[in-house]
């Protein structure tokens, strides 16, 4: 039974693939990089956007929003005049847990890929399924908070594994928690040695910058990559 | 497409609370009651555990703990001598992002069912999926952390709706966050009205006694329920 259950998922994530495709060769032929963000429920994406916007000179940024339910963050990002577009996993697909390629695929007409340049996704707030389906994109991020204890790696292996930065958000919460930054790291470089990784605060700004320069780079390497 | 998705999605719901049905008549059988423990990942459910081990007077507890990897809250509970079983959802069911009640079923045979009255499944950290599968408990608790923000009952709403007690772990950050509490308990109002709700630190101990006493009902009602 368990092996029936496998083998479906696999062809599921063939086809999965197979749609991502389509839309990288969308967004290619748009010239538009595409950042698929992931985290935990909380973790901050959306303030860590908010603090995103207005620092990234010169690179014009749009935002798909996939939220189970409710347009909260999208609602966070259009107040910053930023073109985002909502994606509601419930209605329309049945309360997924994740984005998928198809999902994407569907928002792309109501996406003005020709205003922008790069387009970050915020996938459904989720540790597991999301690392599982490929949507089109050029780079992975994670943003893990420090709230969330060491352990994440270990525990949520495939998300830590799939991703090409990690993004260590909430360390001005460092002095009032137990949390030992070294131990994180440790157990990130179990999962996926020597990723990128950066520590942030979204709230007071700490650490940003290294973000904005890291996301700045993604445009000119998808670029590279489109090219090749 | 999607219609057939759905259909899908209930016929395996449907076969789901089937065996959630088998996995009740052995916990009442038993005499065991059984709580669903559900969050988002890194909220606290294991910290609460170990804060509630020793104050459960006359009760015997078991846990039973979900991840898609790894031992390592499963290793927490053992040091504190409470007899413990891991579920796995990686190896043995695909990397399943929720616990159904087909796995608990499959770990019962590993479970002393005569040695203890409670048993407390620890669901895998997440918002989404372990709301849609019923396991066989008698109750479901949901923890959420202070660090997620206010709107997670909005974004999440099955989750909140299908539980019978909230938890708001974390509460000794308050003074450290730009957190409303008022803000969540209404948005939580607006998709639970008036479910039972309790704020503790489960580091700190703050709040704990009112949750253990929760706890400790369980047994009793489920004891009424099962008679009935």
């Amino acid at each position: 039974m368990h092996r029936t259950k496998v083998r479906v998922a696999e062809g599921a994530l063939d086809a999965n693939d197979t749609i991502a495709r389509a839309n990288r060769d969308d967004f290619d032929r748009a010239g538009v990089a595409v950042v698929n963000m992931m985290s935990a429920p909380g973790a901050g994406k959306t303030t860590l956007l908010e603090r995103t916007i207005g620092s990234l000179d010169g690179i014009r940024l749009g935002v798909l929003e996939g939220d189970v339910q409710g347009s909260l963050d999208s609602d966070r990002i259009a107040d910053l005049h930023v073109p985002v577009t909502q994606i509601n996993t419930d209605p329309g697909f049945g309360g997924e847990c994740h984005l998928d390629a198809n999902m994407v695929r569907s928002a792309i007409p109501a996406v003005s890929l020709d205003d922008i340049d790069l387009l970050v996704v915020e996938n459904v707030g989720n540790l597991v399924c999301p690392a599982e389906f490929r949507i089109g994109e050029d780079a992975r991020v994670m943003v893990c908070s420090v709230t969330e204890g060491e352990d994440k790696p270990l525990k949520y292996p495939l998300m830590f594994r799939t991703c090409e930065l990690v993004v260590i958000n909430k360390i001005d919460l460092l002095p009032h928690l137990e949390f030992d930054l070294e131990r994180l790291l440790a157990n990130l470089d179990a999962v996926n040695p020597g990723v990128a990784r950066l520590s942030v605060s979204a709230r007071t700004g700490e650490g940003i910058e290294p973000w904005v320069e890291w996301l700045a780079t993604v445009p000119e390497r998808a670029g590279a990559a489109a090219a090749a």
